[in-house]
């Protein structure tokens, strides 16, 4: 397969194109490097991507930034940005890929543990990502099983926990999380929140 | 209590209305009647909702609208009006109402059981209902129990199925549902997603 991956230079994507690269042609999209960059909250700069990169069966995207703070700190701005990046951002690839990819396509998305399990001051991100999850479920009845879409929905990462200074413990491993996703990519299923 | 109920000229908010004022005062507010009248998706609307009303010991929202459709024909203006309206009109309820009411105030607020059993043409709705449950499970923690936060996430009400020329048999009846958000309103809870 062709796997447009989005977010290819972060902690996940790296090692999902790590994990991929063997077997699929991965093209790696970042926000400022990678072979192509894309700015999610931007339609056109999606639109332009989906042109420059031709032909893709997968869409894979680990990006999508968020704002965290406790809710009576977190700006109007703070939730907008939200929404629009992590939320939207990644519903406009489907929008907008539904319509230039082939059938049997598939989308990936990622939202985060937080939506069912959330913790103090991720009022906005847990949104986002509660979002992310009913809009699946939901989108994959209107693509009739024509393309897939799913989202893998993580716990903290092993590396980001270790970079933050924070006990890594409780992580995964991106190596392991990556193989989530890879299963995920190349199996049947469509409408699933995936837990790794 | 001195309860402030959004959306109490609807199908479910009237019901709510009738069955609070045996015990309770209640503040009927709706878009273009009632005691008041609010745009959920302006917030200088809400504030003024807020000044005007006075102390109230608790916040209910019945209201919220979203658009239908399938996913490849709801346009950005959908989406963006649906998470302006059914998400953030809500979500700002509690923002502002937060600071506004006293300790042991509550908000309890509508999303829609669409959030995790979808139908075809429901992807913006499932989305903004979605994301109002994991918002407040996520508030709730901030509220640090100071304030409760609470969602009821109902399935079709047998009224409007009626007026939509629906079978009403899966419905839940409207006086039924009120008797869920009484339970809410008048209970201990806090971060919960009530499913009637």
């Amino acid at each position: 397969m062709k796997i447009l991956l989005i977010g290819a230079t972060g902690t996940i994507g790296s090692a999902l194109a790590d994990a991929l690269e063997s077997r699929h042609e991965v093209v790696r999209v970042g926000h400022t490097s990678g072979d192509y960059q894309v700015d999610l909250a931007d339609q056109d700069s999606l639109r332009r991507l989906f042109g420059a990169a031709g032909d893709v069966d997968a869409v894979v995207c680990t990006a999508g930034i968020a704002r965290f703070g406790p809710l009576e700190e977190l700006s109007d701005e703070d939730f907008a940005f939200t929404l629009q990046h992590k939320l939207m951002g990644q519903v406009n690839l489907v929008r907008l890929g539904s319509s230039k990819l082939p059938p049997g396509a598939s989308f990936t998305l990622t939202s985060g543990s937080l939506s069912q399990r959330p913790s103090p001051g991720t009022a906005a991100v847990s949104m986002a990502s509660g979002a992310l999850e009913s809009f699946v479920r939901a989108a994959a009845l209107d693509l009739d099983g024509l393309q897939r879409v799913n989202v893998v929905s993580p716990s903290s990462v092993k590396e980001t926990l270790e970079v933050m200074g924070a006990d890594p413990g409780p992580g995964i491993a991106a190596a392991d999380l990556a193989e989530t996703y890879v299963k995920v990519i190349e199996g049947e299923m469509t409408g699933q929140i995936v837990e790794p």
